[in-house]
């Protein structure tokens, strides 16, 4: 079956009058829906209106609070804490790297540590803020434990996504976003809809072998980190996660390790939480606070081009820079729309029923 | 045949004599053997005295300047350029890394990229500086060009390494250190001094073929990204080197890519310099910066401890926390000494002979 086509604006107009019937304000629901069809648009279709009808439940199990005070509860010249009161993570993270990126403008960095939030969607969507500014960003969140560390058979971290980008001077900015995982769990989710294998290296069962079943969490199995096995490097993925994990949470005082409240809802909630939310980690460095920024972007021209020219392996036509496939999606969607699967339209069909939300099909 | 063990005085006393014929003086060869050492001493035995001949060579070759100014040439509150003035980088991280604690001490954070230095050891030396001040350290740097970004045939990053240390409270501190390959150069430098295969997905050979000969890099192979193919990540891998080039190279003024000064002696000099000398990346966050450090160190432990006790695969009898294996390595190693295979053994004794240094053998 053919996947359905919709305009971005059809599902703007969607999103934002269902978090504007949560009770979300005007700005933030434009704010959160920014921050979700940026995955849609990216072609990280798992992040984005997938996902709508997985918040309006946080929402309905009272975890998501739509009128958060967001607030800065410490800072020093080049740091702060933020607290997102429960709110959407999808607000709370750009109102987090805007701090992150005002402390740059004074100080020259700026690092935010954000807890008592919920997912914020896609990573590059919050650092790319930076560019505009001339600045390097960073975004990264911890997330539901679904990844067995490295010889372990229990749960004890997120995909916990790491976000870089940097800006370039003709050529597109850098960006590099990936989860610290071989394969994130919305790839799952993607084979799930379309009922096909998982590849082995990205998940192992609740015994701790090897499978290629993307159900397998649903029954206690385990996401890898990025490696997959220990001879192919996993235990560095694993402590790529660690560090995003003490960033976002140990950093602010948000849940840690298998203690983060999951967003599947599947997974129960932990018997116990040591803080408060699930916790994000935002930087911004002014270039000009290293060298001048024309100079550093000429140079990134010179790097980018360099790999761009680098000689392919057979059978691949070109050697990608981080973001480029992303940005081929983004542009090709806004002209041409965004696909969903059926699964995914049924989903907001659902919200559409519930909340009293017209939802224009077809383009 | 049984490798020779050597005491860390020893070996000490053997180096930092061998530092000073060159030229450098006391106190800069003192700083260098304690850096060079320190990989003895974690077990990271290709990055210590194994390549003690290799900075002769350098120093030889006029790349080495025994006698550097090191000195800040640019700065804001919370960032600093070092030039290195082309010195070992075992003397010019530390120097470097103390500025990036000292920024932190003022500003919460300090951050400094070096350009016009060299090989400074391994990452972790430096980034546990930070820990007796209860900060997180961060180190990384750029390397010799022998890792083939995905898709592509040609060697255009180093293995460039990221290094992340947390304090813990009564646990020992987390201490993350890892090539953004598969395995790092080191680890093949080992396997052909121990004439043996290397694992599947470590290195492609010069037309990107799968290979296990760990002698691969001399014959134009290259090494894989962190991930090994597409499938299973190497992108992740590869965007995580160009990142670490990016903040250690591109921001400093160093050289980056496929340009970088190589280490070894069977690579040559790249024709073109767009930098000077190779970089590096240090970081210092003050836990305080962002919550009492007791708290912090509180939840560390817990973290810690949530690993420690998580249930292990089949065959395997405890989950590491990342530092684990290096903090047990050195403990057994400073009690009864470090041992050195003959190939390494040899690469002294020639040292010894030709700068009139003499080697103590045995303990």
């Amino acid at each position: 079956m053919q996947d359905q086509t919709f305009s971005y604006q059809q599902l703007y107009n969607f999103t934002e009058a269902i978090f504007q019937k949560i009770g979300c304000s005007k700005e933030h629901a434009a704010i959160a829906t920014k921050s979700l069809l940026a995955a849609d648009l990216r072609a990280v279709d798992s992040h984005g209106v997938a996902r709508l009808s997985g918040y309006i439940r946080l929402w309905e199990a009272k975890r998501i609070n739509a009128t958060p005070g967001i607030k800065i509860i410490y800072e020093t010249a080049s740091t702060a804490v933020v607290d997102g009161d429960s709110g959407l993570g999808l607000v709370i993270a750009p109102y987090a790297m805007q701090v992150a990126i005002d402390k740059a403008k004074q100080a020259g960095t700026g690092w935010v540590s954000v807890q008592n939030s919920n997912h914020f969607g896609i990573a590059a969507h919050h650092a790319m803020m930076a560019l505009q500014y001339d600045m390097i960003g960073m975004a990264m969140t911890n997330a539901s434990p679904l990844v067995a560390p490295t010889f372990s058979i229990d749960r004890m971290l997120g995909t916990n996504p790491i976000c870089v980008v940097a800006p370039a001077g003709n050529e597109p900015a850098f960006v590099a976003d990936l989860a610290t995982t071989t394969a994130a769990n919305g790839k799952l989710e993607i084979l799930q809809r379309k009922n096909k294998e998982a590849p082995i290296g990205w998940i192992q069962d609740k015994d701790g072998n090897s499978s290629t079943d993307p159900n397998e969490l649903k029954k206690g199995g385990a996401l890898l980190p990025l490696g997959g096995d220990k001879e192919h490097g996993s235990h560095k993925g694993y402590a790529l996660g660690a560090v995003v994990d003490i960033f976002s949470a140990l950093l602010s005082g948000a849940n840690y390790a298998p203690w983060v409240p999951p967003f599947p809802a599947f997974m129960p909630m932990p018997a116990e939480q040591p803080g408060k939310g699930i916790g994000h980690f935002f930087g911004a460095m002014r270039i000009d606070a290293f060298r001048p920024a024309d100079e550093f972007k000429q140079h990134m021209d010179k790097w980018i081009g360099g790999f761009r020219s680098a000689k392919t392996i057979p059978g691949e036509e070109k050697v990608l820079i981080p973001g480029d496939p992303e940005r081929e999606m983004e542009a090709e969607r806004i002209k041409n729309g965004i696909p969903l699967v059926d699964a995914v339209i049924d989903d907001l069909q659902n919200l559409s029923g519930k909340l009293k939300v017209p939802l224009l099909t077809g383009r």
